[in-house]
């Protein structure tokens, strides 16, 4: 794509958007845990959510809310996910909708929530009421990165991503925040991600390229396999390019998909690279699968294994270890035919070491803190590719004490 | 079962088994690492191998050589797995089958082999043939831990049951010893699981209960959810009790079953305390589910979860990532309707913290080193149990540095 161009900054990057992001008091120590977008006109929305079948308060709110296709504010809370807490949850979530809706002067239903932390505690409403004007007088052009850091957890840095494509001559912005970092698999994660952009885009096709983006981007990483009650993907588009409207099939819609994509991409691949306790990125890769759905299955097989995983963290060319993980996947496999290769460094060939593979060069790629393992079933023409992280003792202290 | 009266020792409790276990070298540091079970008869023999799709050379052997439906020997090495080895590992499985035969005086056909350990790396044949006189005379009644410790990769500890049971006025003996302990999910683990028994039983019923003995046991564990490549369960009975032939349908099979299955769950539950890095075994019931196959599907899924295992390794009362893991998987749960207790500690009440709900109490159960978490889904009659064990810092520096 010679017509994307990468900016500074994130959500903000794109006209007409305000972020901001302060210390509510809901996260101790008085970090930021309150942060609010809002674009200057209605947009457009396309949202995805959790597939966990217990979900949020704010999930179920935002999605009664995303339904009418317009949205003008999203207001997120960390530090709590407000998941497993009754009427009293779905209340509050409501409230925070209403609240924000009346300092924005829009309605409620034009304001998505979103709520990520410990579950199965309320929120502290007082404390969300007292910090909410002061939140919304902070709203700024160059609010993104505040917001972006008082979406996260127990993630270690902010996760911005802005580009600038050219549709039909018109300049056109994609800009977006995420946060993880735990709690994250495919279909997805204890994840937001935020985008906007300016572009003029119908409500089918954005819905449409932003399920596509999702799919191909945050639903191809892992960071453990579990998955989020609180997961929220909002792609709001507010028009102020004024392009002429992205339509379904049409060259500019691929284009504003492509730039899309791109952005969420790159907050994907932030988000495993700052997966809880984290040392080291790994693109799996299989190909030569008897179908995408096997290609698939193989590789989150392979990016979930706790022993592959663990393997990488110590950098231990443990390769048998894939061998296993691909062998009990739900994909077709047929040992005596698969190679495995680190980098560039062919290891694995018809199943076995192959004669003249070099150890100390696996080894030296394994120190890396990003590298490739590509997978080849050798029974067909399918490819897919997840990205994952190492297992490591930091992962399961981070975890051990969560909430105590 | 007031019939069944456990006994002292393992395998070599049964009439007419011996055993040995000797330090062939395949392991570093003198350690014992080739094990022989032998019986003085020829044994009806029931096997259970690894579902894994890449299976060692030894799952390969033992798989050809367990259809005749007799036995006479078990052959099993640790330290090296002979898994994706190629032709050189089929050969290599055979000539231990052969040699084996040989010194014992029976076709190689009647001698299973299986190998643990490392995968991708040959075994070294010329200590094991140096080393298989030695092991042949080592063989005695009293060998049964001596095999038991040379079975063992992970393991801190060596697993053997026994139980007499009275088979229609007949005492009748089963035996067995097991290793586990990591690359351990269900259907099947990095598992060898060997038992014996003097019962007179016929090679379909004898089929039968192994089959549903492994489902009910070693299928409903988990260490981390990997799949070893290796897993061999096998079941030797050589008659010497010569009580009256077992028969489908008959009380005496159906007694037999339960001592069979009695073994085997106590040693799958060894299996799981001496997980790799463990230092918690937690039973995980689902009950109320819709289907049995949901009730399994929703125990797993706890049992598995990565967050799960690091709350219950850090003592941490997150009993929201049971609520995360219950609405991941693939069973039908409606969080409203979900209650969880700990041990007698009810918990969670219609998918929320209970009114009076104790977290001291909590804590104090989650600081012992067994205790049971119980799901009532409300949705059914099914239920299921499994058994797990934390995930600590310690799997992850085993499993870090495996092969180096």
């Amino acid at each position: 794509m010679a017509e994307l161009e990468w900016l500074d900054g994130g959500i903000t990057a794109v006209p007409g958007i305000l972020a901001g992001g302060v210390a509510a008091g809901i996260k101790p120590g008085g970090k930021k845990d309150l942060a609010l977008v809002y674009s200057s006109t209605p947009a457009r929305v396309a949202a995805v959510f959790t597939s966990n079948q217990v979900k949020g308060a704010a999930v179920v709110v935002s999605m009664e809310h995303a339904r009418s296709g317009t949205a003008q504010a999203i207001l997120a809370s960390s530090g709590c996910s407000n998941v497993c807490t009754g009427e009293r949850g779905l209340r509050d979530a409501r409230e925070m909708a209403r609240l924000a809706g009346e300092l924005l002067r829009v309605p409620a239903a034009q304001v998505l929530v979103a709520s990520t932390g410990v579950i199965g505690v309320p929120l502290p409403m007082d404390r969300i009421r007292a910090a909410l004007p002061k939140l919304v007088k902070a709203l700024s052009p160059q609010g993104g990165r505040a917001a972006a850091e008082a979406i996260l957890t127990t993630d270690t840095r902010t996760k911005e991503a802005a580009l600038r494509v050219e549709l039909g001559g018109r300049p056109v912005t994609i800009g977006g925040i995420a946060k993880g970092v735990g709690m994250l698999e495919p279909h997805l994660a204890t994840m937001f991600c935020f985008v906007a952009t300016d572009a003029v885009v119908a409500r089918a096709p954005l819905a449409a390229v932003t399920r596509r983006a999702v799919e191909r981007t945050l639903n191809r990483i892992t960071v453990d396999a579990d998955q989020s009650t609180s997961d929220t993907v909002a792609v709001l588009a507010n028009g102020l390019a004024e392009n002429r409207p992205l339509a379904a099939g049409g060259s500019g819609l691929r284009q504003f998909a492509a730039g899309l994509e791109a952005v969420m991409g790159r907050l994907a691949r932030m988000l495993v690279s700052d997966g809880e306790g984290a040392t080291k990125l790994v693109a799996i890769t299989v190909r030569g699968a008897a179908s995408r759905k096997d290609a698939l299955a193989a590789a989150r097989s392979v990016a979930n294994s706790p022993l592959v995983k663990t393997a990488i963290n110590g950098q231990d060319p443990n390769w048998g270890r894939i061998m296993m993980a691909l062998g009990k996947s739900a994909a077709r496999v047929e040992q005596d035919k698969v190679s495995i290769a680190f980098d560039d460094e062919r290891l694995v060939e018809r199943g076995m070491l192959r004669e003249g593979a070099r150890l100390d060069r696996l080894r030296e790629i394994m120190a890396r803190p990003e590298y490739a393992i590509t997978v080849d079933l050798g029974l067909g023409r399918s490819e897919e590719r997840v990205l994952t992280c190492d297992l490591s003792e930091e992962y399961v202290r981070i975890n051990g004490k969560y909430t105590t």
